[in-house]
């Protein structure tokens, strides 16, 4: 068999995060390096711009580029969130056969790792040779096949920020401020808000993940003793808390609305929130109470990513281009190893992809504090490193 | 009269900043270069630490604590938002009498400058002397006395900022976003946004400002037809947007919590986003609708101050003390006045206190576009040197 040159396409999926563009740009930065690839085409909205036809040539923009939209926020190629249908997938095929295409990358979470998969198992269905690999992103930080995902320390650091100056705020005004944080099924996020801490009485106080079953009981009696030993409280909540019945409270009180793959919308709405503030005025009899959530800004604030993060999204992409190429494996996305435990280290291995398709993972037990309103210094040695040093704040 | 050493206290009112604290470390580091001033007592917060004895000596701090404080967001000495009575005036005046208080400085804004007004008016109608000197802090920029107030450059950096990641998120997913930003009363920090723009069809595509009644019809048509032009929408909106019959909308939807300075509560709170969200999916049949309120992270945001708005609030503060030792005026504040239109430059003028209390500006006519919707040039040329650079962002 000759060697002849393979067309590429690349794409971004699913929410968007400070560094998805690393992935990008290093995955065509890599690719422009390589004899075996021949054009480089982004398609615009993920799988929609292959299905409409709508494609960037990425080998036309310079490196000063790429590199200015690398440290760009959000997903320079666009996004969708699209499960693809079978239907879909032929049509894709089609569009992928009249360009020679060979190559395909999807950079997001586990949606758009499963939808990834979706295309793979399908192409091989049909006949079609197509390496497909996912590139692992999402602040969630919930891909069962990373240590942590990229977009996941930026996010963090956006969140720790956010609470250490918080947290000063409510020193000056008193009260009980409740942020909600970002994280549909998983806590990790919201478990980042501990970062913000140095001082023995630095918020936030109390943490409640999706991982442990909210009492509302329980929540007043937490905030009631933060109250009388403090005279303040900064909480930092999940929107994806649920009761013990596992409905997530957010949902709730939201729209409703959902994505092809199912999720019920919680971010872009202060309801949780505000639901809190109000069961403290009224059962916690808290006179100053403010709610604020924390948003999109969580994954698009520009200028403040985590530098560790930013160079290990870059990475992720490269190591994708590079074990596509290298052909171990036809169907794979690219698994963040932990290497040291001791000095911050990490590996980029090519794995099955199904390891991160559609199933989540959950912050981990030892995590988690026995009181179910706080992390462990575990988790705090396992997230500092990635999340980065946060801007110093003194105090009298 | 032989010169007497007089005390003097300093303290923090009023929402913080990420900036007061500069001009608390400009007033101290000028303070401790003069020979007129014996202690430096700075009271917790605002006036209740004067009338609870609670005092930090503030000649103690070295000059680097001093520095990193500087640097923190939030209000150092702590704040309230307290009118002072009658009574807790002649308390004021016994405790300064105990202590040789001579100088009083306040950092705040319109309120807290009525706060010291009323200090200064009843001290003497007491016959105690005191200096009292309001020195100028809100990052709602609707002091009287000020071309701009220190505070709102950096809030207005974060708005600028966020409104900037936003923009490029909405490009990624669509719909329409909206943002509800800080301002009671003055749309200077919603303004703001439109310094996010770089490219023509960057957001924020629509402002709205408590300066124009807002129509809720008017609303609906205006997004009907950016949506009809651009495929996405966002939207900066002021917490204090109010109908024709001027009550703000967001006022209606709150908790009805007051301060003692009358003033309805509408930030920490997800209610007038939520709002808007609603009539836009009903009535304006906009499938994707999110909306963030920007809440405290506006005022309190670590790392990302503005230097311009750093360095004036550091002159402020050293400017209220050397005018106060100077002692032409007794009841003081300092002005903040543009010197030169084409070179950004300012100078710090002593002026009556009156200039600056309880009666606050609003956004002049001319920063506001004819469509009651957008700011205009003018607005741009006016806000930009007072925010800075903002993160570059790149697109394809």
């Amino acid at each position: 068999m000759t060697m002849k040159k393979m067309n590429m396409v690349i794409a971004q999926s699913g929410g968007p995060s400070m560094v998805i563009n690393e992935s990008l740009v290093g995955a065509v930065l890599e690719a422009r390096q390589s004899t075996k690839v021949g054009r480089i085409l982004g398609a615009r909205h993920g799988i929609l711009g292959i299905l409409g036809n709508d494609y960037i040539d990425l080998r036309k923009p310079s490196v000063k580029k790429l590199e200015a939209i690398a440290e760009t926020p959000s997903s320079a190629l666009g996004s969708c969130r699209k499960k693809p249908t079978a239907d879909d997938c032929r049509a894709i095929f089609e569009a992928f056969r009249a360009r020679d295409v060979g190559y395909f990358f999807y950079i997001g979470g586990n949606d758009s790792a499963d939808a990834a998969r979706i295309v793979a198992e399908e192409a091989e269905k049909a006949g079609y040779p197509l390496v497909v690999y996912h590139i692992p992103k999402t602040i969630d930080n919930d891909l069962r096949s990373c240590d942590h995902t990229p977009g996941f320390g930026s996010a963090a650091r956006f969140v720790a920020s956010a609470i250490k100056g918080d947290d000063l705020d409510n020193r000056a005004l008193g009260g009980v401020k409740i942020d909600v944080i970002m994280g549909r099924d998983a806590g990790f996020l919201t478990a980042a808000a501990a970062l913000a801490r140095v001082r023995e009485d630095d918020g936030p106080h109390l943490i409640y993940l999706p991982e442990v079953p909210f009492s509302e009981a329980t929540f007043v009696k937490d905030v009631q003793a933060v109250m009388k030993k403090r005279g303040r409280c900064v909480i930092a909540v999940s929107e994806g808390i649920r009761g013990k019945d596992g409905v997530p409270i957010g949902a709730k009180l939201g729209s409703g609305e959902t994505d092809s793959h199912g999720n019920v919308q919680m971010s872009g709405t202060g309801a949780l929130g505000d639901a809190l503030a109000k069961i403290l005025k009224e059962k916690a009899a808290v006179k100053r109470v403010r709610a604020d959530t924390f948003g999109y800004l969580q994954r698009s604030f520009p200028g403040i990513a985590s530098k560790v993060d930013q160079a290990e999204a870059r990475a992720a992409g490269a190591a994708a281009v590079k074990a596509a190429l290298k052909g171990e494996l036809t169907k794979g996305t690219i698994a963040i190893v932990r290497e040291n435990a001791k000095k911050y280290k990490v590996a980029f291995a090519p794995v099955p992809i199904q390891n991160a398709a559609k199933f989540t993972r959950s912050v981990p037990k030892e995590y988690i504090a026995r009181n179910g309103h706080d992390v462990t210094p575990a988790f705090i040695a396992y997230a500092k490193p990635i999340v980065g040093e946060l801007p110093a704040c003194e105090i009298f």
